[in-house]
């Protein structure tokens, strides 16, 4: 049974959902997006949106906004000083996942474009469970929240173009070199061009500007809808965009209160809509075609990330405590998968001699439940790590929290 | 030539006029919402959105954060005091624009049942423009601004009867007289409710639970969406319940904070999209059927207001400067006589018979290009003429500024 929602009654209800999943989340001491996610899923099996559109645009918003206000606050030194190190933690998280998936879907007797599949679903991690997470918790501004930023934007960079060269592949039959090589070439222009002369022009900018407080909101949210259109163009994710927009804005005079502005607008409606929202895609339905795939592919998930991106940050000379919370804060899977699921779908229609379209559609299945757990997993988990991490700076070491 | 734009594209472009139209509107000393709405009307020519429905569904939050900020303002034993006299106000600028309309009609030899039409279509302020340069200048906790306000929002609810009415005849051809006493029940019981059990409940509510400031917006968005649902449900405007929301909020312990926080992000994002949106709907080929009949109507339309409220408000003992202010204040038209020109254009399709189609096309361009004239001249008349009130009471009785 669902009922039917027009704009204002469905974003009524998202709010409220929201807020009695903040609430269920702070009652049982875990990080608010977990009850943000699980109301909005059962949300989603209850009612039925007349027109999506508009609240899904707001979702998209929220998810600039998170990561935006994540750019705005992260230790953009220590960002800087770990790029090595977070290019490490990346690749490692990227590599080891996509190996596992390949892998394991070969053993199950999958074809090898399958498990190609299957493995490239692996390897994007969603970076906004892990943003909102080290909000909730003040650690933007240490070392492992510059470490996992980091290596969050490298990761979903390197998933873009692993997708992009799996497109050409289905679509021409052969690998879209060009094509990589353009979008590897935009997006080091774009973060070079960014992080020196976009630093330099907007610094300059707010020095010379004095603008009232609505006029400033104003003004960072055209900067993360520019910022974020730019790298939508150039093929990138435009929420990579956004974090950069907070980096650049970061260093200018604005920084301070436009951090608490972003955060205030964000966090009180388009963030919680954009979990709720996320959380009302997830179709439980999809649990009903669990079998002995489903559950190694998700136990794969996890510990791919977590084995390849822990490995990344110890070899980085990150602590154990620092290295398992690092690992830990990639598991989380959403975008990047469900599109990977969607692109096999599409083409399994077209060409069913490749891929049967049974074959697809329980891959299907088995990729939206493996990004509903990891999803689910990731918020306590990362909430338990990163607390572990915290606790263990304060008493002793004590060069992380800089808060 | 126009553009077509998505989503994304179509926001950035907005919130860019927006920007524009208020530092063009700082620059020569006039309201904001003046550069809003003509940037909007430049842009409505020049691009085309290629799905409406998001921006117009933010725009719509944005007229309710505006009124909901407005009652959070206003001062509530002013507004009270101000009951007998703010209904004068609106029945006197309800009454006159609604004779002089009818007569003008009769006189350029429209029929009857048009003569009403016309008369009906001047009869209901948008409240949106009054409240945005009240805002601006500051004058909400004033005398004035409480006598604006509560005229504002009886005219609302009269307009609103009327328009029911006209629809009752028009489509039974009978006056629907039970519809209209359970509006009017409904709409007592909703204020009567609203600001004694609703006002104790919230305030017992706000000494009760201390929300951080994310938690407490989100509560404020939940609180004024939930009222704009049930003025909309049992017939009224939702903007009227936006803005009993912030009276009855105005009274708690949230009022202060709360204020702040959607006065940001209010002004900061939806309201200007509001106001450029609107501007974006005038459609700037009705001029081109500029005859005198519409120069008639403009006038009519200006001087019924003028008269009728300015009246209303110096039979209640205001000023000679604030009775003309208030009667600006009232000036603008927009959704009602817009929706009652939709109206007898349908009408006309199905009964060219009573009203032909030529006729009500002319009669409905003529209304659209009253509404864009009165709510162009209503900003930056209003701001002088409330101006005048504030520097007057400054320099003399005082009695005004509580700011």
């Amino acid at each position: 049974m669902t009922i039917e929602l027009t704009f204002i009654p469905a974003l009524l209800v998202i709010l409220i959902a929201a807020g009695l999943g903040r609430l269920l989340s702070k009652g049982i001491r875990q990080p608010v997006i977990l009850g943000e996610l699980i109301l909005g899923m059962i949300l989603g099996n209850l009612i039925v949106l007349a027109d999506p559109e508009p609240i899904s645009d707001i979702a998209e918003i929220g998810v600039l906004l998170l990561l935006f206000s994540t750019g705005l606050s992260v230790d953009f030194e220590e960002f800087k000083r770990l790029e090595v190190a977070s290019s490490i933690v990346a690749v490692g998280g990227v590599a080891v996942p996509f190996v596992f998936g390949f892998l394991v879907a070969i053993i199950f007797g999958f074809s090898v474009i399958v498990a190609l599949v299957v493995g490239v679903a692996l390897v994007a991690t969603s970076v906004g469970i892990s943003a909102s997470v080290l909000t909730e918790l003040g650690m933007l501004r240490t070392r492992i929240g510059a470490l996992i930023m980091g290596a969050a934007v490298v990761d979903d960079v390197i998933g873009v173009i692993i997708m992009s060269a799996l497109v050409g592949i289905a679509v021409t039959g052969a690998l879209p070199i060009m094509d990589i090589l353009l979008l590897v070439a935009f997006a080091i222009l774009f973060f070079i061009f960014s992080l020196t002369v976009g630093i330099k022009l907007f610094r300059k900018f707010s020095e010379k500007v004095h603008p009232g407080r609505e006029d400033l909101l104003m003004l960072g949210l055209v900067i993360v809808l520019l910022f974020g259109l730019v790298t939508k163009e150039i093929g990138l994710a435009a929420i990579i965009g956004a974090f950069v927009a907070g980096l650049v804005i970061g260093q200018t005079h604005f920084a301070r209160r436009l951090r608490e502005h972003v955060s205030l607008i964000g966090g009180s409606f388009f963030i919680p809509i954009f979990f709720v929202w996320m959380g009302m895609s997830f179709d439980v339905n999809a649990f009903t075609s669990v079998g002995s795939f489903v559950i190694v592919l998700i136990i794969v998930a996890i510990i791919g990330k977590l084995v390849g991106c822990s490995f990344g940050a110890k070899v980085s000379k990150f602590s154990n405590r620092e290295s398992l919370a690092t690992g830990v804060a990639m598991i989380a899977r959403a975008e990047v998968a469900l599109i990977i699921a969607k692109l096999m779908l599409d083409f399994s229609e077209g060409h069913p001699g490749i891929i049967p379209f049974d074959v697809a559609s329980s891959v299907a299945s088995a990729i939206l439940v493996m990004v509903i757990v990891t999803t689910l997993v990731t918020p306590p988990a990362l909430w338990k790590a990163l607390k572990g991490v915290r606790s263990k700076n304060k008493v002793g070491v004590g060069k992380i929290d800089k808060i």
